[in-house]
């Protein structure tokens, strides 16, 4: 195999329509990027530190030739890298994910793309090379704000309940439901918004194209028809642990919060919980009975992990609310100027059931009570936040 | 009325046997303190502050002259105080309440006595001025540590089902139980405490002499006959709403920590928890389904409060855990070693069941992760903190 496999001509031959519009280097651009979702498995940070520093086509280029790799970390990391890609590296099978992809209409999606929810990009390295949308990739970008709603497979009639509920709730606050498409709390939740006539969006762990659990082949179409179900792998890729366990980061990098309604002890649902912590995305947990193993995890998270106490869905409205319309500027933090950045946290600490005092609200936000007192005025101003006799509230 | 009605022959008669053993000079002084608690209501503030400016017995000679009285506030306020108090001064009513307290086997307590239970003094100007206990005071001083468990009158089968585990729980750790009397999840707390031949303490907000509610009449005898009824107004005197809020101040204040089992929206318990975190003391809440009433009140808590989340006998033992043996050191902090309060933060971090790591551990406990290294350390060797695979674990 030399460099030129992974020329324009294969390429074009390999993207076919795709390609049409296209010029020669976004031709190979995109096939690279198909050829690395295909070679690299999700969250593989040895791959994705080689492509942000090279570029998706040298960095392929410098793996598929034979000289011993070197480049982002030590040899032997590169060794070892390469020893998994090896058995990969294989143009026919890009061509073939390709093929599939466009026989499921499933759009393959890049960094750069208008279509490409930056969300994704606060994973670093670990951020997926591509995705691959079964659906209208729009709604990725129209994404915001969003909630996942996830939680065991395993349910309760009470999870699935509130579940329910809590994504009925979502759908009327014109907020996007993300979740994992699985059996349980992610069905339900992904249901009641299809029912609600909302947008919802299904992160798989294998490929988009696959029903994946087949009992909820009906359920998947629907999403993708009116909203989208979103892969990193490859159309035709099963599912494994590593790669639902991968998906999950990419559930809580695409939301603005993360909701956990049910989950066992040592449920899944605790890993996307954590990577929605890392992300320092809020994070919530819905209590339940005490006596109920499909609680255990939940109250952990509430425990450990002090996540917020999510009991209806004006307290998960709450948590999201202070990501809704500002979610963007909000990400790069560190471009924010200090004053945005103190009027948000304060906005953040109100709530829109419970009036707070300005105490309070100083000890939320870590701001002095008189920083505090005058990013409310501001706030108030812009009909962000009012007061009551009892104390400050979110307004509008 | 003139001082004279205060003196020693009129406190040696209304004490009656009482005051057999003692000098003249404690006899006036028992009797004022009965006489307060016949004139003042629980709670009151002006009455705290005179009694600590000038001592219980000048206290009362200065509210029953005729003058206009001066002393710890501003005039208005003394005037009012003076007003409130002047339709009690009644030494019948003083002889009257210490006659039912012999006749019922209710001893009277004060400030001072081997017996008084010093962790009421944390209340400050609003700490009781006396208490009345049926049953044998020395419970109240060996009430360490303790836990109040309380909550709605009007509780499920679960939250009972819960109280009562966590009451069992507590006696097998040798924890006093604390709680309220009530109907509901204090009755199942206390009831538990007993059949597992433990120790509980009733805080009653009438006379410790009446039963109240009349249904747990055989209870609160039970509990008077193993533990203690305790309550700062004489006996006789019937329970109001205000009394019910103050007598709440006294359960957080005699217990290291203070458990919410069920709850409504409004519940009363979501005052002792209020009176609990004032005091600084741990605040626990146990979680129910979203769906149940009971619960709202504790999820508020765990929402609004940052209560630790409470879902086993493990849990509340951890939280209290820190509390228990070195109490009475930790309740001066001022006068605490910074070296023993930095071990004491670790150590009240460190959980028995979930492994922290010193990186947490710092999180937690806000010191350096050399200063929580160098703290694990002694705590080891003192066989407190134990280390394993996963990282660090309360030991002993």
């Amino acid at each position: 195999m030399t460099p030129s496999t992974w020329g324009v001509r294969e390429a074009r031959s390999a993207l076919g329509p795709w390609a049409d519009d296209l010029e020669d280097e976004e031709t190979v651009d995109r096939y690279a990027a198909a050829a690395w979702s295909v070679i690299a498995e999700p969250g593989d940070g040895v791959a994705g530190a080689l492509v942000a520093a090279f570029g998706r086509l040298e960095a392929l280029r410098m793996i598929t030739g034979d000289g011993l790799l070197t480049g982002v970390a030590d040899a032997r990391t590169m060794a070892r890298a390469q020893e998994r890609w090896r058995p990969r590296i294989d143009p026919g099978a890009v061509a073939a994910a390709l093929r599939t992809a466009r026989a499921s209409a499933t759009r393959l999606i890049l960094p750069g793309d208008r279509e490409w929810p930056e969300a994704l990009d606060d994973l670093g390295v670990h951020a997926p090379l591509c995705v691959w949308v079964r659906g209208d990739p729009e709604h990725l970008v129209a994404v915001r704000p969003s909630v996942a709603i996830v939680g065991a497979r395993a349910a309760t009639a009470y999870g699935e309940h509130i579940a329910v509920e809590l994504a009925a709730g979502m759908v009327s606050r014109d907020v996007t439901v993300v979740s994992g498409g699985a059996y349980g709390i992610d069905g339900a939740a992904h249901r009641a918004v299809l029912r609600a006539g909302g947008l919802t969006i299904a992160l798989l762990a294998g490929g988009a194209d696959r029903a994946y659990p087949a009992g909820h082949t009906g359920m998947l179409a629907d999403i993708a028809s009116t909203g989208a179900v979103v892969s990193e792998v490859p159309c035709g890729t099963a599912p494994t642990r590593w790669r639902f366990l991968q998906r999950n980061r990419l559930i809580a990098a695409l939301s603005d919060a993360t909701v956990v309604v049910e989950a066992g002890w040592r449920s899944g649902s605790l890993n996307t919980a954590g990577h929605a912590a890392a992300l320092g995305r809020p994070l919530g947990a819905v209590p339940g009975p005490v006596t109920s193993a499909a609680s255990a995890g939940c109250h952990r998270l509430l425990r450990e992990y002090d996540a917020e106490c999510i009991t209806a869905v004006d307290d998960l409205a709450d948590m999201i609310g202070a990501c809704a319309g500002d979610a963007r500027a909000g990400r790069g933090s560190a471009a924010e100027a200090p004053a945005e950045a103190d009027a948000r946290r304060v906005r953040d600490a109100l709530s829109s059931r419970s009036p707070r005092s300005l105490a309070d609200l100083a000890r939320r936000t870590g701001l002095s009570e008189s920083d505090v007192s005058g990013r409310l005025g501001v706030l108030e101003l812009e009909g962000r936040a009012r007061r009551s006799a009892e104390g400050w509230m979110r307004g509008g």
